[in-house]
């Protein structure tokens, strides 16, 4: 019982926070991203093709969620995109209060979009809200097609998906009726966007919906 | 302070528990190791791969960690193990308590071998001992070469690295040398294993491991 009330305490306190960056970045004129998905999916990668693309379009800030290192956050700025490292420390997710952290030391006023990029985890960050407009979850085809069965939490809360790496599709097992049957269940008429950050199939209508997102 | 000293109790108390577990397994003569890997790397294709090939030889036990479903452990079943699973309820990570309880149940005394699938994740399992007697982490290529830079706690870690999904090396940029330069770095000389579920191709290596460890 202690322990659920400390738990509860914790995230009513995140939202609080949460708010409060919602309100930061409205005032800014800022729309913001929460982008997650598993190791390896291509959250990175999706950002570097989404500055590549819109970069003449959107002023384009980026917030890497880390454990270690500034890799990713390296990558997106030599994307074009104003990039920032939060290097959680071994915190298997970002919260509230880092964000905000962050967004105090980033010029909002400056960027039309903002990406925070999740550490990557399919259980831990589908429990804390940011205060970003939209939260993003990125699916990959080698992951394979019972991923919803598996983590449906982070599938059932979030307002878009994107399945990465659809290039991959000819030479691994992976049953797309299987996968968006579970999809549906969990998260009925959610948004999608089947495409590889590798060839760039499928990317338009991803870039099209950001555009519009931040009109 | 307060928090460090409530985590620094909860991890000892974890120890406390492994070394029973610990105890309980050599009892027996149950070698078990504990598998760990993000989403989709592959843990439950290389616990069918091994079940199918050892069966035979070694009466294998499988007890997997997931936060929902028992498809993992049906998939384990259907390869031929005793199979167990736990539903961690949300958690990001199996502990000792939860394999203390699952052993409790299973029949120790008719495996040679049992193989604990950990939760898809490559953060939260790495700081809780099991009691097993090694730690496998499961690589897989699509996830990218940088991986062990990014979650070095877990790379550090480990006894034992397969490296799966060679087949598609083809397809997907990844540079061996740059992996393997972040590993040595962060476990020097760790035992590694680089195959294929899907084909089989490196397989008996692993298999020829696991079958002189259980001896």
């Amino acid at each position: 019982m202690t322990q659920i009330q400390v738990v509860e305490k914790i995230l009513s306190a995140n939202d609080r926070i949460a708010d409060e960056n919602r309100a930061m970045l409205d005032a800014a004129g800022v729309f913001a991203l929460n982008l997650m998905a598993s190791p390896g999916a291509g959250k990175t990668s999706l950002i570097e093709q989404t500055v590549k693309h819109l970069s003449n379009r959107l002023r384009i800030g980026v917030i890497d969620g880390d454990i270690a290192t500034s890799l990713d956050a390296e990558r997106a700025a030599a994307a074009g995109a104003v990039s920032m490292q939060i290097n959680t420390g071994g915190d298997c997710h970002l919260d509230a209060v880092m964000l905000h952290s962050a967004l105090a030391s980033f010029s909002l006023n400056d960027i039309d979009l903002l990406i925070v990029e999740n550490v990557g985890n399919l259980i831990c960050p589908a429990n804390f809200r940011l205060g970003t407009h939209k939260s993003v979850l990125i699916a990959s085809i080698p992951e394979g097609d019972d991923k919803p069965y598996k983590y449906p939490g982070i599938y059932r809360g979030v307002d878009t998906l994107v399945i990465n790496k659809i290039d991959l599709l000819p030479y691994v097992p992976f049953d797309m009726e299987n996968f968006q049957r579970g999809v549906e269940i969990l998260n009925p008429g959610l948004l999608t966007f089947p495409l590889s950050c590798r060839t760039a199939e499928g990317l338009e209508p991803w870039l099209t919906w950001i555009t519009e997102s931040c009109s």
